[in-house]
């Protein structure tokens, strides 16, 4: 820099400097390179054939760095820089003219705003070829029979694709996150300066449209200061990477031998360096492990944007490690469910043994008296009664004699046993949502429409 | 609970009541009780005497809790159970009624979906009060010129009404994530029952629709582990507060004695305990310390649903402390800083005084020489020589003389002074979104445009 | 105050006050206030009729907070300025004396040091109670085998004494980070006035130890700005708290149908408002729940001394509410913990059932032809063949015929079928600190002298 | 594995893999192994000859990796089982006997409490060395005159070497956090198998005293599971990146115009892309905005232990990106602190001019009244009164005319002016740990000697 008289500190420089991570931007900065140098050429600082020589420049440098050539510097501080230094060494004084109503904090606001806006729609994917996954999985065993849970106690059964398909529902909103942060990075920053705006007439609409932005942002202080839509994507993988860790603990649970509902495939699992008995659910762990990392992402970007004046400080530099971890960590954590539930093996047998367990029917006995006239309170009350006597006796509640009904309430009758007798319990639900034959198959056919909408919007 | 045969340990009650603070769900509670018994009557589980009844008894429990003679009692565990005992002493046994087709799981679930609702729509509205509260000092302001800042750098000036309107656009996209919030929580989780559905075939899309939902759930199990609304809520509360943070830590520099822009009213403001001179910008502080609590609320229920395994688990119960604390903490904090703004009085005379800095006019230099024909990157250099050039001597830009511009660069001739003299700076950043008189009279329309939008939605 | 000529617009006044949490603080105020009073006494501000005077009036002060029979008025913003109010309604102007050599910034600072100095070590006790639970319940089921697990795998059995002394050590670490917090704790800000010092040589030693501080703080703006003793306080109950999620969580585990190991008393069990059949194990669920919260505030108070310029800034009213929610949950968790633990009852059928899995022997096969010469990694392969084996048969690895074993390696013979005996497994872990019964004799005793020294210690 | 018929899949390879973050562990992985290899020859797994074998080998392992030439393989998923994998290639066999009497679960948690217990001592002796520079800066600057600062109002001024020395005590607790991470770290795993602990009787004593831990973990199932070292070290980090982060916020806040207390020097600034005339703090922006990313790693992995399961699982694997981040960010901070606290250079005319504002002695005029008998609080109205006086004339305190004063109170008379000339009003400050320099060489001797402790224990 002209106005200093020194070079920078080794060690200033290694604290400043964002090549290592920002370098991943370079698709997003050569396109808006581009279309900034298209705009530049409409008021008149180029003329079309610097046009063409920037242009073809820009691409030759992407050619080298998508091809692993292009020779970082010591001192290519970002990969803004980096692109500019290079470019100039090709096309000569004329790259000098590149940045010509351009600031750095409008250019880096941009690419990053290109970037996330690109990693949104492909998270987006990613959800709907998770919730594609999910929904062929509760297809496949939508009449196998499990127990549910509350507070892990079993409480009533129901169908496996039942209790998968809440996971589907999950990913639908977690989609919608990911919309909504695709179209908060839709207004353009270029075209905002260092954060006053530019002494040229720029046409941001048009450079907007070029560059697949819904429209350029209102206010240019607000442009460069405003990160808003990389929290938005932070958030949006945070409540995901939180469904996808229930996801993983359930899978880790049913796995154990005490539950044996379910093992993973021989190749989403790993082994014991000590032990040759293992076969280890790593995949789920590490599904449910990652949630707090893509959390601490977002908490560290809100935490660098509190009580930070206006316009851009050098502090909005942390937001791109925290948004690109959460993009890797999300997109691979998707990736990676989705390929585990495909090879997940279910145990028929033990989940309908589980869900045998007569206790959970209670319910059922207590509407039984509930439609003979018993407030349903009250018929809780009596139910709990029976529970208890055949805790005590340690017998079903089957086995509690018929003759001894009547002293826990006249209304019971030989209906009590058919309530009791398997198979009614999860038929029986018939309220809309629930686990009821009839039932899910309106919410594997709603599932079925959602996951078409879905993929219809994002083509 | 009959199946047990002690009592809850006392310390155990300690823990496991809610009542201390759900309390505050009252309204939504009765508001989904009377609805849920309309439902019961329609299948017949209640005729239309016991309606009536009930809905009489609920109102009058409801009656007694506004007025704040409502007697809660030790084993008041939570606000639901203590309207049901309070109703069933009035009503009888009928009150044991109420209970049917329903579990506290989805009542608890209905209950804060209601709330969340709801308070999303008031903070919406004061969100919209602060937007326009900020437009008006914009507008009063829209000619004042202050220094533009970057990294607390004066940089180039702007227009005060031009700054302000940065926040207006901010508060914008907060009220668009409060309607996310409002959205997401437009899905009744009643008639899921615990877990799996209910023995009796509701007809949830009536209740939906009288209680102001969009629709039921799709998915029973999801309905009660579903908390997703609630993190919506808390995500928009914390970008909304950490908006806030910055205003607040602007007002608290800018009050400063070196900066003295301005200074908050003195029922906004307050002295010192000991230094009887002291008039501190405490209202602005607060708005800048509350934003990590707001976010901390936010990683609290993260960090409950990590790992949860479906369905209900007690750990839901919570997010309502959560909740509850965003939900005062924001709404007190747009109330606070839209009278806070409304106090504050800008020291014009401060403003332009720093706005004149003359350094602030390096761009437009390096622009005229753009204009002139010689690449940015390069004219970059020359005034940066410029500036070294002053520094050193000690003097301004313009007291370079002519003489000595050549030397610098052959472009540059007494133009060069003319950019200089102050006036023309704010003026020639004609690009749209940029200070200049033109482009920020199209952005206070806009923002006109925008609040009257989003007051019409509101309506 | 004089210098302002209106009184505090309501809103402001509401955001400002802190007296709805801050009155917990009042023993720490008199006891600070009594101290202070007679340091003013020792240098002449007030005499030593005025310093009786003081004293008594801020006894009767206290009297009436502890009796709840103080009268808070609606301009109390604080406890410290309603104290001083009240004490001047008794004892006249003389109460106007005690705020001379004293800020509002030194006395909050003081009143919190000296409360968290006081709850850091109640903490310290009720850690060392539930450690002392956790060795009575390990001593009880020294010898009662069970499965150790490993990605909630079982490995290798131990015992279940073995398995509750893990948090045991964890508690002791607890135990020291309290120590920690009050010693950090233990710098008196008192005497450091709003800032910079105080115009009058107070003896800050002699009041330091009147009030249980270990000195005085060095440095007067550090003294008021600095809240590290706070934070400390809420890294421990952070990791405390996370302790006990952790043995919350293996509770609700445990208590699970499939799992079966334990179940907890009906007095820290819930039931179900619509399954008469639960007993849910809401307590563990809510030490596994709170933890994120009590991080959350942790987070808070990071947040908010980020980037705070020193000294005081009204932001550090945001210190008490995190600390003072931190308190509250790890006492009461503590306390729950301890008790919950008194009344788990442990299945040892079942328990044992689930240990005698003799795939968890497959690490002692490979230690045996280890023995016989063969390096562990192609031990660890032989018997993971052995393995595959069995699983492939669906026979248990004892059923792999004696003519077979050769065909794995040479090195086998019957002593093979010796080692998968159930009952050495546990036995042969012979290593310091593992779970054989010599090595968990001499833990046990280890941990009995812990435990000693720590009540030792805070006695 | 050989218990699996399947390789694993890419994808779970890609989620399981850690090589690309805990190959930085390979020097205590080393030091680990032949530490282990020493206790296995003692116990006679291995024989003298063999023991310098695998010594050797794992020499020539730490010198490829030391020296980049280590050649990583695709299916190398972690450190260890890439050094073991190269060990054997070149020691045969042999390197399949290191793993005896060794789970990859103890080995990993060894290496990382080696890592953490050297890191922290390194963090340490960072620390010291920044508080040396912030003596050196202190003592410099002991006598310079700046306004302190609350809620950043003047309030009454300090010498900027006390101010300055604010910082020296906060970072002399750092560096007792750091030490308490250290200890935390020494407790040895190694020895605990992979939780039951191990069919050898090895002696941990000896390779815990040749490793520099300070004792072996007492329970095998907390030693796999236990990563409170990890948090302490953490915890630790996020402190002193917050101590850092206010020093950043006040330089930045002094850096500006309107302070214009300070200048960066050239090496540790850095210009504008756009705007020439621009020389931005950069460096202390990025010491205020680390902060929250180590704070986060802090969260992340809170939020991983949180109702995690005993003993070991594979979401412990998220430790080590937390902590290594961490440790960059933390490391380069304080290099980088102390490096531009060296070059800074502070404005003396500026600073006495803005410290020379009469109003700053309010407090010792309101003294002045005490000392003739005035209750403070009454003086401090009286004094409100006089600034409010001064406020509404513009004028100063000492331009209220002497006959004007009675009307205040009549114990005011010319010692009045007296006080209010200029240079007294540090002076004052008498009490212990105040600005007063008696108090101030007092703190500077205090500083002097804390450090040469420190810097002697470090030894």
């Amino acid at each position: 820099m002209p106005r200093f008289d020194q070079p920078a500190d080794p060690l200033f420089a290694r604290i400043n400097a964002s090549i290592d991570f920002d370098r991943r931007l370079w698709p997003q900065d050569i396109e808006g390179s581009k279309a900034h140098a298209r705009g530049l050429e409409r008021i008149g600082v180029i003329d079309a054939g610097e046009l063409a020589e920037l242009v073809s420049g820009l691409d030759r440098v992407a050619g080298e760095l998508d091809g692993g050539e292009f020779a970082f510097q010591a001192d290519d501080e970002d990969i803004h820089m980096a692109i500019e230094r290079r470019l100039t060494e090709l096309v000569g004084p004329l790259g000098g003219k590149l940045h010509t109503a351009r600031s750095r904090n409008d250019q880096v606001a941009t690419d990053l705003a290109l970037y996330v806006r690109a990693r949104s729609q492909r998270a987006r994917e990613l959800v709907a070829e998770l919730m594609g996954r999910l929904l062929a999985v509760a297809e496949a065993h939508r009449d196998w029979e499990m127990p549910g849970y509350t507070h892990l106690q079993r409480a009533q059964p129901v169908y496996l694709g039942h209790h998968l398909l809440a996971y589907f529902w999950m990913l639908a909103r977690d989609a919608g996150r990911f919309a909504a942060a695709a179209a908060a990075a839709g207004e353009m920053p270029l075209g905002s300066g260092a954060l006053a705006g530019l002494n040229w007439d720029l046409d941001r609409d048009r450079t907007a449209g070029e560059l697949g932005f819904e429209r350029p942002a209102a206010n240019s202080i607000d442009a460069v200061s405003n990160r808003d839509f990389a929290l938005d994507y932070l958030y949006a993988a945070s409540v995901c990477a939180t469904h996808l860790s229930r996801l993983g603990s359930e899978v880790v649970i049913w796995s154990s031998q005490e539950f044996g509902f379910c093992e993973p495939d021989d190749e989403f699992a790993s082994g014991s360096s000590i032990m040759p008995q293992k076969k280890n659910p790593d995949a789920a762990e590490l599904l449910r492990a990652k949630a707090p990392r893509v959390s601490a992402g977002l908490a560290t970007l809100l935490g660098v944007m509190h009580a930070l004046p206006l316009a851009y400080s050098k502090d909005l530099q942390e937001d791109k490690e925290a948004v690109f971890g959460a993009v890797d960590t999300i997109e691979l954590g998707l990736e990676a469910a989705e390929r585990m539930l495909a090879g997940l093996r279910f145990d028929r047998d033990r989940l309908a043994a589980a869900a045998g367990d007569e206790m959970a029917a209670a319910t059922d006995v207590a509407d039984l008296l509930v439609r003979r006239g018993m407030p349903f309170r009250e018929a809780h009350g009596v139910v709990g009664g029976l529970v208890r006597t055949a805790l005590e006796r340690d017998i079903s509640l089957s086995e509690i004699p018929a003759a001894e009904l009547a002293g826990h309430s006249e209304l019971l009758d030989d209906e009590y046993y058919e309530v009791l007798a398997e198979g009614t319990w999860l038929e029986s639900k018939l309220s809309p949502g629930g686990t009821g034959s009839p039932r899910l198959n309106e919410q594997l056919e709603a599932a079925r429409t959602a996951l078409a909408a879905l993929l219809g919007e994002g083509g």
